[in-house]
């Protein structure tokens, strides 16, 4: 979709406020450059404090994004936009973040069996002048896992670093029987709408 | 899923019996070690003799797979376990391959634009004993799209050698806002049904 604004784009100093691979390798895929520069923000914000999922989310992306920007400034290397995320995994209205130990992911795994849960992504994209924040949803229905089958999922030790103990984009996404949403929500970055938001910002500029 | 009755599925020859390098890296990205033998099946079905898309592409792959047991018999290599799977774009009841062209590629992604359409994938899975035939579809909405966005995307080379003119594993991936039922069916292989069918067949071997 940024075709168009490739060539605006590529001159751009482009920075990802995160420490994820994944969302690294999501947007190298659709071929811009970014830098990865993992944010130090505490990632401490109350979930009970936000009315709503989206708007933690969206807080927390915001929050990376401002430390970033606010730390490279200093350094005298200011980006020209800087992306920022957060994603979460929620079922019955509680938060799944990542599993602390195996017995967690162990009962993450378990409630997540069988049943269909919501990932929430929230972005933050940030240029000088500009700052757009959006959150989208995707529901993901697990098929029925067995004992053995999440033990072993657990022993392979993908689901330790992921929130809600799988990894979509990796063995985890063989328990996925169907998503409806943005598949790219649940890997943690929604590439439609930040690509929608990206080429808005841009296409004066052809 | 698989972890359980991996050691079982090590031990044996499976081949994949398609060309695709997307296919071999979704089976290989869960564990399974897999050859990949592309079919001399010609491909020659007449979609209007099939009266429901999921036989076309069930009959389509089922072909794929005997024509290359038989050829790796013949030569004395009889693997262990077959996989075929052919894929299909559909959109109002029409069928979209690959394009022969640019233009037609145009043509296909036009039509794909701002609307929602079915991809349907069968597969097939041989054992010595036993063949298991079953057909996913997905339905992916694509977002408006402008001549440029298209003429750009085409620029690039990815459409041509894809159904439907997109990858959605790759830039073509920023198109679509929603999928609803397996991603992985787009991408050409449905991770999750695909694994329940090899876990059904070996789990008496744990």
């Amino acid at each position: 979709m940024l075709q168009p604004v490739m060539h605006v784009l590529k001159a751009k100093k482009i920075v990802l406020a995160s420490a994820s691979p994944r969302r690294a390798e999501l947007i190298e895929n659709i071929g811009l450059k970014v830098s990865l520069c993992p944010s130090l923000f505490e990632e401490n914000l109350v979930p009970n404090e936000f009315s709503k999922f989206s708007d933690f989310v969206e807080e927390t992306a915001l929050h990376k994004v401002l430390e970033v920007e606010k730390r490279l400034t200093g350094m005298g290397s200011a980006p020209d936009i800087i992306i920022g995320a957060d994603t979460m995994v929620t079922l019955d209205g509680e938060m799944f973040g990542k599993p602390t130990s195996e017995a967690e992911a162990f009962v993450m795994l378990s409630r997540l069996s069988g049943r269909s849960h919501t990932v929430y992504t929230g972005v933050v994209v940030k240029t000088g002048e500009e700052i757009v924040k959006f959150t989208e949803s995707t529901d993901v229905q697990f098929g029925e896992l067995d004992e053995q089958q999440i033990r072993g999922y657990i022993d392979t030790g993908e689901p330790m670093d992921k929130a809600g103990g799988y990894g979509i984009q990796g063995v985890g996404g063989t328990f996925v029987e169907r998503v409806e949403g943005d598949y790219f929500t649940v890997v943690g970055l929604p590439l439609y709408r930040l690509c929608s938001v990206l080429y808005k910002m841009h296409k004066h500029l052809i």
